[in-house]
């Protein structure tokens, strides 16, 4: 008499957290400088020193009670004008504190939206291979199906032929995550024009707006190039946030949902993210947070150390062999598995220390996604490791 | 192309909140001075001095990434281990830390724990009228159906009678509140005794068992009063706890779900409490306030000004003629509405700047909720309102 769904979901941790569990017992066998953790993605920058600063301020000036009570269901009208006005400043977005909704975090931000967005008994989202697989328990727990497009292994860019394969008049939405993880790239202009109109056309259709929920934990973490600002293309963009790697603060559990002005039924979809929150037992995002927020949101943590990651990875990667695109943002690569089998390569990599996931839980066989999120030491230790690992495929 | 039960949700606040509403802008018109704002249950005394010394020392101390990364999804171990101590020297509880998992509140508690134990189409829960009406949106929006025992309007004790008429295969579980939101009363270990016995009884008629949800944000907020420990009267007790109350800290969502040694399947249960987080978006709970409850839990706010708030108003109340049981713990007086119309008396009560909850949500119709964490002030100069309003119906 227990929810056997939910017991196979908390008996059977994601295999990235299970690759990480096994780190934290090996660094104890073998010593934390013997294995290299290239599983979680867990900042290893810390926040911007404003936001230091800021925690220090705030819980030194402000009225206990005022700064630890409930805020509104919403969230701290500070905390929604702060991002209404950055995002304008910065893509000249439009939209208004009111179609805000503070969250904690991406995973709630997603739960909310989907739940929101579902209308009866089949309703379908989709998603782009690769993706992060917990999208689909975000989505098949709270009333979704979730159809995974099959990716563009040549650029890992959106698959439109593969995604207009999928849409039907089911489709509620699409989930795109750019810069994306697990491969780092972020999606051109080109090809969100396409979706875009594949998606205006469908919608029209099938007479109902099909959404694009825009999971943009990344934004920020960008090494030169731009990320596109998807309310442009498409008005029907629902974003949801996280601060949990522009801020690094992935613990505290912080984000939003935004529905950017020219979103269809904006006032009725607002008002079931409300009750989707409500329904899943948000009561508020974390206050202290929220002002946090108020006055840190566009701020961006000191990207030094991943940029130098990624290009000593990258370069001696690839001149070792591993074949990968160049990631543009993110802290990840997604590397092709010498010899074609992820899981084979994972497991014989373990044997030496090094921790990467392979891609098969992101939709994505025969690719393995390395989190460099981790210390510069780190990297340039575990490179013989890789050295070893691909000589064995070879 | 919108869920419609969440629209409903989101756009028809609780009537609590939609009180509570009104009174920001009444304070708006006719100045703060005049309202007397008896509807929310915001606590109303700060933290602990300790908790807000231990804020500044941890900010201060550690190192950011670790402090604001991901917790595992259970939570912090050192929390886990500080709860189980603390339950153990007060309670003589016996509960494993493993068997302990971090919560963003108990609004999420609760959520969690119905979806946890739902395992087919028709689960029933039960609660004890009076009861916190979100109780119903958490049960029903995953996956549960909520059936709502009578009040014992003598004694708002525990309706023993009510409860075993609602008892059938498809009971999952009851959940209690003690010390009770609104009545205040905290339940004798008489009629828990009564509860345990017919529990027991039908689990074995129905071959599963039954388990008690016991909700207890108030747990420590009592005026003399012992309220018993529910493990120790009847083992199948999954506990619901939040710091919301106990440390003045609502807004920051902590609390956790404990399951005691001598809960039934409690393997089985706590992996489908970590699976139904992971399904709702709970990817854990905010770092930094875990850390506070791995060196607070136990402490509690001073409690100085509910104690004063709940002996003036009580004295004044019923010498004016009110009705009300004597509240030993939360903070909430639940007061028979003079005239017995309690939607009709809040209403002539708004017109004299008294905001006082009509009890028909919560199961009891002909009551009112009148929240007292509120400042002294507040009322004492409430008193002449309270006076005025009942005039109006003698």
């Amino acid at each position: 008499m227990i929810n056997s769904e939910m017991y196979r979901l908390g008996s059977a941790p994601s295999s990235i957290r299970e690759l990480f569990e096994y780190g934290r017992k090996l660094k104890k066998e073998i010593g934390d400088e013997n294995v290299f953790d290239f599983s979680l993605g867990n900042p290893s920058t810390p926040p911007p020193q404003a936001v230091l600063s800021e925690m220090e301020r705030i819980l030194t000036e402000s009225e206990p009670c005022a700064l630890h009570g409930y805020s509104s269901a919403q969230g701290d009208l500070a905390a929604r004008k702060a991002i209404a006005e950055d995002l304008s400043s910065r893509f000249g977005a439009k939209i208004s504190p009111d179609k805000i909704y503070m969250t904690c975090g991406a995973a709630a931000s997603l739960c909310i939206t989907v739940r929101a967005l579902v209308s009866g008994e089949n309703n379908e989202f989709i998603v782009q291979a690769p993706f992060f697989p917990e999208y689909r328990v975000f989505t098949e727990n709270n009333g979704g199906k979730l159809l995974v497009a099959d990716a563009d292994t040549e650029n890992f860019e959106l698959n439109i032929p593969a995604i207009e394969k999928l849409i039907n008049e089911r489709t509620q939405g699409i989930i795109i995550n750019s810069p994306n993880n697990p491969s780092g790239v972020i999606y051109s202009e080109r090809s969100l024009n396409e979706l875009a109109s594949l998606l205006t056309e469908k919608s029209k259709e099938y007479g109902h707006p099909i959404y694009i929920i825009s999971d943009e934990p990344y934004r920020e973490l960008t090494y030169g190039k731009r990320v596109p600002y998807i309310p442009d293309i498409y008005p029907d963009t629902v974003i949801c946030y996280s601060y949990s790697k522009s801020l690094s603060l992935p613990g505290e559990r912080i984000g939003y949902i935004a529905l950017p002005n020219g979103v269809s039924d904006i006032d009725e979809l607002y008002f079931a993210i409300c009750g989707a929150g409500r329904s899943l037992g948000y009561v508020c995002a974390p206050t202290f947070m929220q002002k946090i927020v108020a006055s840190c949101t566009g701020q961006v943590s000191d990207l030094t150390v991943y940029r130098k990651n990624r290009d000593n990875l990258y370069a001696a990667l690839t001149v070792m062999g591993y074949s990968c695109v160049v990631p543009d943002g993110a802290f990840y690569l997604f590397v092709k598995a010498p010899g074609g089998d992820a899981v084979k390569f994972s497991e014989k990599a373990k044997e030496l220390g090094l921790l990467l996931v392979p891609g098969d839980p992101f939709g994505c066989p025969g690719y393995l996604r390395v989190s460099y999120c981790v210390s510069e030491e780190t990297v340039r230790r575990s490179l013989p490791a890789f050295g070893r690992a691909i000589d064995l495929f070879q």
